[in-house]
């Protein structure tokens, strides 16, 4: 039987860490989300880095830049983190640096994992069929908010664990997940209604982002599953 | 306006630290619960460590010492963490060495914020009573268990912090809140069913203590607030 763990925070990842196990990424507010559209809008790869130092040096070198801190674009880069950046005349066929506040030093907490994929509300049955060919325990990672639990995130690992477990091959493994179960079930009642509770929603609609929430909620309209290997983001074909 | 704001996970506290808020600690299966009992109980002061070998040493000095490890009483102390250990003939006029796996290094996170009173459904009302009193942001912060998330002290957590913010002076700070209310909600419905989710529940009832735990659920049925200040923990007089 495959185990289902969630991880509400990279700073808590060394307590859930099992290197015989997938992980799946979550910051759905917007990191996952963007990078899942910019695939579907034919990205090359996306180099995800952790410090601003490196997507400027980058960024020297020729690449395109997404950044942001605190939703808002950073000066230097060429787009922010909004899932409508990622149009194909923006990225279509390139290969594009991404560092965000939380989601790119996430995925860099992973690393070591058997496995490591990008999960949003848009691909969400999609990453689910991921996990579930690998055939193995996965823990959900939510990026979380400078290191403080966030909402949206730990909604989205409820969705996915409740898909994980009504396949007879996977078992819940903690508190966490029973905990976001429980909250998924009331959210998804009325997603965008119970997001509004969520301290990134008024975040996002203070510094003008507002717009880019609907898309980030919209459930299995893509069908993209970004990998992580050799420190780059592909969509295996 | 004052506060609330909830951390899931001591490992997470630098993350929450406010040296103005004050700080509700939580382990309600079973550090904080027993801790209330022994007061209860007539224990004139505890004196909680944060290691095995500190709890030995006063443990040969004399002491009389409760510690556990994953729920089972270490050999060398005098009892374990059950609240029924704490009887007015075992604890009674005396000063009681605590070492528990999680509770007992989380109030020793909190060192430096204004306050620190020891949480738990028997005493919800009055750690409430004792959080107004303070007039300041509140930190509730949960033991969690070994860095990960646990559900019974984040659904006290919920409980506590419904209690404050029907208080004019109190508004909620994130979404560890939102969350911890939101279960609580479906948790208040019927809390000893509710409780057999955890994962705490199925360890104690393996380890033979599945007898305490209904004690653990008893919303408001003693009136006293433990409180750390200088190395110990009293009720103020």
């Amino acid at each position: 039987m495959n185990k289902v763990e969630i991880c509400f925070a990279p700073e808590l990842f060394e307590y859930y860490r099992d290197d015989n196990a997938v992980v799946v990424i979550v910051d759905v507010l917007r990191a996952t989300t963007s990078i899942c559209a910019a695939f579907v809008n034919g990205v090359n790869k996306i180099i995800p880095v952790a410090t601003v130092e490196e997507a400027i040096a980058l960024k020297n070198n020729g690449y395109i830049v997404a950044s942001e801190k605190d939703g808002v674009k950073r000066d230097f880069a060429d787009f922010g983190n909004s899932p409508h950046h990622f149009t194909n005349e923006n990225v279509g066929g390139k290969d594009l640096v991404y560092c965000t506040t939380n989601g790119t030093r996430t995925i860099h907490k992973a690393v070591g994992a058997k496995g490591i994929a990008i999960g949003s509300f848009p691909n969400l049955n999609a990453v689910s069929e991921w996990v579930i060919n690998q055939n193995r325990d996965v823990i959900i990672l939510c990026a979380g908010w400078k290191g403080k639990f966030n909402l949206e995130d730990s909604l989205f690992a409820g969705a996915l664990a409740e898909k994980l477990l009504e396949n007879s091959a996977y078992e819940a493994d903690s508190d966490a997940v029973v905990a976001s179960l429980d909250l998924w079930s009331l959210a998804k009642k009325d997603l965008p209604e119970y997001i509004k509770k969520v301290s990134q929603y008024t975040r996002l609609h203070n510094n003008g982002n507002g717009d880019s929430i609907a898309h980030c909620l919209v459930i299995d309209c893509i069908d993209v599953v970004p990998v992580f290997e050799n420190n780059e983001l592909k969509v295996m074909n």
